[in-house]
Formats: structure tokens, sequence, C-alpha cells
């Protein structure tokens, strides 16, 4: 797969000599001679990687890192910093500036190459969601984002059979998660399929004569380790299988002898673009839920009533079963609000709503229909269950007066209809019809009772 | 990046074969010696791509693939189809049936691995997308479902610098679409930038002295054409070439000498993925709309209002300038609602909020906010707008009466409260409460009529 890349150097001549080599691999390549402008392309045109130098003047390389990944128009374009320094202290500063990843001059082709290519592929896959969620984030309130889950400490695992390595790595890694240590890999592979681990790393040399690559491979063809960050540990300049790790699924590796404050940083990089995606995703779950909820009282909302409801007529139907619908109605609501004011007519709905949930079978669906309009979808309830709920539901109602202030209780009452399937209707609108019709016969006898459909 | 595969075959000796081959290549492998054992499979594990014998006793491949395909549990899987016979109406068979690739035997290695790779790097790619649009469609009704829009022949491209291959697939391919030719491919580049275009052939011997691989790499490192289809064509055996064109992004290809029917049946695939492609996406954009419109109305909800608001104020307080709030309640809505029932009621909903929608600039908010509550968030607009817009909304509610049924017209009217930003309120809570302050004014002074927040 091709994209479209921006290389940022203040040598001409490095620039020339990169773009032949990035053109020749089929990669678009933008070009830019400073931070300046490199951030100003960034902001104006789709990019899917950003590859620069690290000595510039002005603005250098963490500089331009730290700009583009602080900035939410910019914070998903991977970065790659290339430096003519192999400084260990050097690479761990521009990990910590953001970059996710990290060359040093003289550039050689394959960890070039596949490091390019592994990053375009995620970040590829990540622009789908991408967009949604930023649909979404249109949307929501700052109030309905999903929280981020990340209080606690992520789950890391370490794969080695080199004893001394792997405790060396766990130590060191103890700093930024919880570890676990594995020295067998079918072992390892089982515990990723049980619990959610946040990163993986493995090492490739050794194996106890079974291929360690298939550790990766396996992770990848499994749908429960499919998107966990995996960073594979190579033998000293083994660039051929870093880049072989790469391509079956590593997200990014290291070489022996391991620096461990290297390994540290990479870490915490790819576990910053783990919870980055789940973030998307947990957005977007959040943002399909907010069209089957009712804002207000966080019951669901009629849109859900209906759909739920096709489907019991469906399964009842089928098994010649039956089910039950309430429909409810605030008893003087209007008079409610145009006394205590929105606010006050607020707090008795959502009071209210708190109420019949506490009043219903986990099973049974309670949904806000409209202003002051309750209903509760009991799937398999005949007659004698679900009057039995609305009898409850309505004593829960009355019992006790609903509190609007320190100063103010206030009696509420409310007025139930009630149909059972198929006696009452034999589709959605009939059945809907019928319990409306009771509980306008409720509402006539007097209010604060039931009534139930012929 | 690895995969799950299912391979199909009655014969023992060409599983282990092709097990061992894909092993090799990291690949997750699970068996099936019959059709009927990998329905069985394909419906119960997750999978990333299915490689079956066509010719085997009973369920034969295409029966097997049209089952798959005809399942929406299996419908996104890949199936590729491999048989001893070279013949193409053979091929097309396999196609028509909704193989997404043919293989024939003995199967060369660079086929084998280079389709597998593209057909489950595509899947994984759609795997995301297929999780959110299920989540979608377990909340839409059914008639809220986006239609498809493939009611029009999709755009297709072909280029080759070779005239009579050119007009010779432009002629086959005009059965299933609308085709446009370009003997240049810079040419033809700008082309796909400009329009939708549904569908590319891509001639990759010849191009003018130009590599036609760029043409792939540059659709594909472009945000505009990076989900558009190409089928690339090579010369006869030529299966570097090919390799290498899916590596970049081509979907599928076809070898010299073209046969036109195949490529007619590998384009209708590539047709029917796009589309479930676009299909999902717009299930997707349909759900998340749903969670700020209101389904009675279509109106937006008040969880829009709110959120427009906040930025709304923002907006205007950066600027010094100013904005309004109009909030309108039916007058007499319960007495409607209890006399005609909720079908009355939501009729005099639905008409009122036609009319609300009329009355209001293009770039004014109309929102249905509770039971019979609407508002207007009116951006820009001064004392003298809103209240020019206020009235010509009341009037449009009494002009004529209401039309419930055939037999029955009812008047309605409205009343209506107005708050300036800053004057009435400077945040979302105390402008809000002061149009409702002037709304209960309204009420109180006998209805129909508007008040303005002090």
């Amino acid at each position: 797969m091709s994209g479209r890349i921006l290389i940022v150097d203040d040598s001409a001549i490095n620039l020339k000599l990169l773009e032949a080599r990035l053109t020749a691999e089929y990669f678009d390549v933008v070009q830019a001679s400073n931070g300046e402008e490199a951030l100003a392309i960034c902001r104006s045109e789709p990019l899917d990687l950003v590859l620069s130098d690290v000595m510039m003047p002005e603005v250098d390389g963490f500089e331009l890192c730290r700009a583009l990944k602080s900035d939410p128009r910019t914070t998903h374009l991977p970065v790659v910093l290339i430096t003519a320094l192999d400084q260990p202290s050097d690479r761990v500063r521009g990990l910590e500036a953001g970059a996710d990843d990290f060359l040093t001059k003289p550039v050689r082709d394959l960890p070039l190459f596949s490091r390019v290519r592994s990053l375009t592929r995620l970040k590829q896959m990540t622009d789908e969601l991408r967009r949604r969620a930023d649909t979404a984030t249109e949307i929501l309130t700052e109030a309905e984002f999903a929280p981020s889950s990340v209080s606690e400490l992520p789950e890391i695992v370490v794969v080695s059979d080199h004893a001394r390595l792997q405790a060396r790595i766990a130590r060191s890694l103890q700093t930024i998660g919880s570890v676990r240590e594995f020295a067998d890999y079918d072992t390892a592979f089982a515990a990723v399929q049980k619990r959610q681990v946040m990163l993986t790393v493995v090492d490739l040399v050794g194996g106890n004569g079974t291929d360690p690559i298939r550790f990766l491979a396996r992770c990848r063809a499994s749908e429960k380790s499919r998107g966990m960050p995996i960073i594979a540990i190579t033998a000293a300049d083994d660039d051929r299988t870093a880049a072989k790790a790469l391509e079956i699924g590593a997200y990014d590796y290291v070489q022996r002898p391991v620096d461990c404050n290297e390994l540290v940083a990479r870490s915490r990089t790819q576990l910053a673009r783990f919870h980055y995606g789940e973030t998307l995703r947990m957005t977007l779950e959040r943002t399909l839920e907010l069209a089957v909820i009712d804002g207000l009282t966080g019951l669901h909302n009629r849109r859900f009533l209906n759909t739920h409801m096709s489907r019991a007529v469906t399964e009842a139907e089928r098994r010649q079963g039956t089910f039950s619908l309430i429909v409810a109605d605030i008893d003087h609501f209007k008079r409610i609000n145009d006394t205590y004011g929105h606010d006050g007519g607020d707090i008795v709905l959502r009071e209210f709503a708190r109420r019949l949930e506490a009043s219903v079978r986990a099973s049974d669906l309670p949904c806000r229909i409209g202003g002051e309009e309750f209903a509760v979808l009991l799937p398999n309830a005949d007659e004698r269950t679900a009057r039995v709920t609305a009898e409850r539901f309505r004593a829960a109602i009355e019992a006790r007066p609903f509190i609007i202030s320190d100063a103010l209780e206030l009696p509420v009452t409310v007025s139930v209809g009630l149909a059972i399937f198929p006696r009452g209707g034999q589709e959605v609108s009939t059945l809907m019809r019928a319990a409306d019709a009771a509980l306008y016969r409720a509402k006539s006898a007097g209010r604060n009772q039931i009534a139930i459909a012929a």
C-alpha cells in the first residue's frame, strides 16, 4: 500500500536523496525545508506520515514533533525522526517528544521501508475510525464523552526464554504497567487470548526450537489480540528479522543489546497509540448508543421501544408466546412544570425514571417515550406478571413524595395502561393503541390507578 | 499481516500440502474436507478468508460460495476458488457465484500469496467498520436505513495507451457501468480525483515511457481515491508485476490476453464489494445522525440545541456579537392529545414542525426539545431579526387550521418566548431560563403571542 509522506530537512541534498528513495518505492512525497513550513503543510494537506531530520535551525525535529502531537488536527499523524547521532539518550528524547519512531543516519533501506510501511498501514487503518469519531465528537457534549479507562496500570506481557533478559525487561517496564513474564511462547499466546493485554514485548531470538515469529502471526490471526501492540526484540543488526516481524504484525522493534530506557519510551508510544484508538472506539460506541437513549433520564427512548416491540412480536408469534406492554403517564405533570418550572419538572422526571427502573425485572425494558410518558416492554410476561409489576411501580411512585428542593416535597402519582400480546393487539401499532386506551380509562376513572386493555 | 484461513478440499493430501505452504508464510490455517463442514466452521468461527477447491462431492465450491455470500453472517468473508480446469467459462461461473477470486491448479506461490494477502488486508480493513455498522443495524428500524444509492450506472474509468485493447475493454464494461477512456495516465489520475469513480481498470503494459504502477501508487496516496477499486492488467504470465500491483494497491488483476467475460465478472465483484463498504458507511453515518435528531418530526433534538448553544456563546463572546433563542410551546396541546389520541397529537406535532422549518432562515436551527416544546437558535440574529422570525412563525401556525383527518380541522396556536444574547443571559442555562420565563409570560397574557426577555 502506498501513502503520502512529508519529508523535512534543511539540507536540499538530503531531501533530494530521500525523495528519490521513497519515490522508487512508489510513495508520494511532499517536501519541507524547515519546521514551520512542515507544520503549515501538516495542517492543510492530507498526509500519512512525517519523516523529519532532528537537527534543523529554528524549529528542530523535537519541537516539530511536539507541536504536531499537541494539536488535535495533527495528533494522529505518525512522526519518524532521523538523526546523525546514534545516542540512545537522543532516541529516548525523540520518543518522549511523541515521535512514533526513530532512524539513525545513514538510514538503511530495510529499516526505512519496513517502518514507513508499517506506520503508514497502521495510520490508514485508524483513519476510517477517526473520521467517524470526528462526527461523533461534533455530536457529543463534553459531559457525554466516555471517560478514558486508563486509571489502572496497563497490563503488559513479556515473552522470552532468555531468563536474564526477561527479568531485566520486566523490571524496567514495571514503571509503566503491570507486567507478566512468560518463557514459553504457547503459554504466552494462551494468556493474551484470555485477558485484555495492552502491550506484548516478544523476544524473537530463541523460542525453544519453535519459530517465535509464529507467536506474532497467531496473535494477529486471532480477533482477540489483533489490535494489541507488539514490540519485537531481534538480534543485533538483524534487519531482516525485524522487517519480517513488522510485515507479520509487530508494531515496533528494538535490537539487542536492549537499551531499557529506549524500550520503555517505545512502550509508552505504543500504549499511547493503543489508548488513542480505544478512545476513538468508545466515543463512537457512546454516540451510537445515544441514538436510543433519552438524554434527560438515561432510559431508552421511543425508537428503542419500537425496534424491540417489533422483535417481541416476531418472537412471540414464532413460539406462540406472550409479552406485555405498560404505558404510564405522570398525573398532572403540566401543572408541576408550570408551577416549578422546567428545572422542577426535570427533577420529577429523573426521579420518576429511577423508581420505574427499580420496579421492573432486569429483563424488562423501561423507556421514556414522550414528555411525561413512559413505557415498559416486558418480554414473556403474561397478564399476572405484568399486573404485579405495574402495581409495584404505581405504589413506588405514590409511596413517598418527590424532593424538588430542601424546602419542597411534592406528592406525585401515575396512571398506568396495560396491554397483553396477542389479546390486546397483534401488531405493534394496535397493541400500543390498546395500552393508550387503557391508560386513558385509568385517567378518566380518577388517576393513580391501573387499567388493562380488554 | 497474518490472518486466519479456512482451506476446503476433499483430498487429504491437497489439504496437507496447502496447509504447509500457508503455514510457512505464517498464516493460521483451519481445515474442512467438504462443503457442509466448511459452512459450519464459517458460521461459528472468526475467519479472514476461505480458500476452497471447486470440485467436491455433495456441496461443491460454487455452492459453498453461493451459500456463504447469501448469508448475512458470512457475506463479508472473502472466498477464493481453486480449480484444475483452466477454463475461462469456469472462472466466470465462480465469480458469478460470488467468489472474490479464482486460482488455477497448479497454484503458483506468487499468485497464491499475493492474492491471499491482498484479500486478507481488505477484509481486515472492513472489519472495524462492519462491527460498528452491526451495532447500528441493531438500532435502526427498517424505515430508517439509508437507501442504497446504486440507482445510477456506476462510473468506470479505463486507462490504457493500447488503443485496440482500450476500446475492447470499454465496450465490454459498458454493460455494467458508464465508461470513460483515457490513454494518458496523468489525465486519468486527475479525472479520478475530481469525481467519485467506482472502479478503474488500468493497463500496466505500456504507459508512454512512464511507470504505470505509479498511477496505482498516486491513487492510493490520495485520500480522494484511496478506497476506489482498481483492477490491473499485466502481460501474459507476468506474476511479478501482478504481485507488485497488489502490494501497491490494486484490488485485483487479469493477465493478457484479456478475457472480457472474466474482466466483467471481476469488475462486478469489485463493484459489489465497494457498494458493500459504502452501505456500511452510510448506515453508520445515519445512526450517528440519529443521536441528534427527533424521530417524530425530523427536527434536531435538545442534545443538538445544547451543543450548538454552547458554541454560539463561545463564538459570540469571541467577536462580541449576538444571537437569539426562541422557545415555543403549542397552546393547549394536552387537550389535543387527550381528545384526539396520540395519533392526532403526532399529526399536529409534525405539521407544527413543518411550519416552523418553513418560517426560519436557512442558517437557523429549529429543534424539538420536549413533548410540545420547540426551540430555534438564530445565529447572529439581533432582537429585530428574531422578533420578525418569531412573529412570522406565530402567524404561520394561526393562519390555517391543522388537518387531523378528512373530517377534522383543528385551529392551533403557539406561545413564544424570546431571549437575546448577552442581554437576556450570558450562559446557555441563564439564556434558556430567560426565554422560558418570557414564554411563561406569553402564556399568562392569554397565549398565541410573543414575549421578550428583559
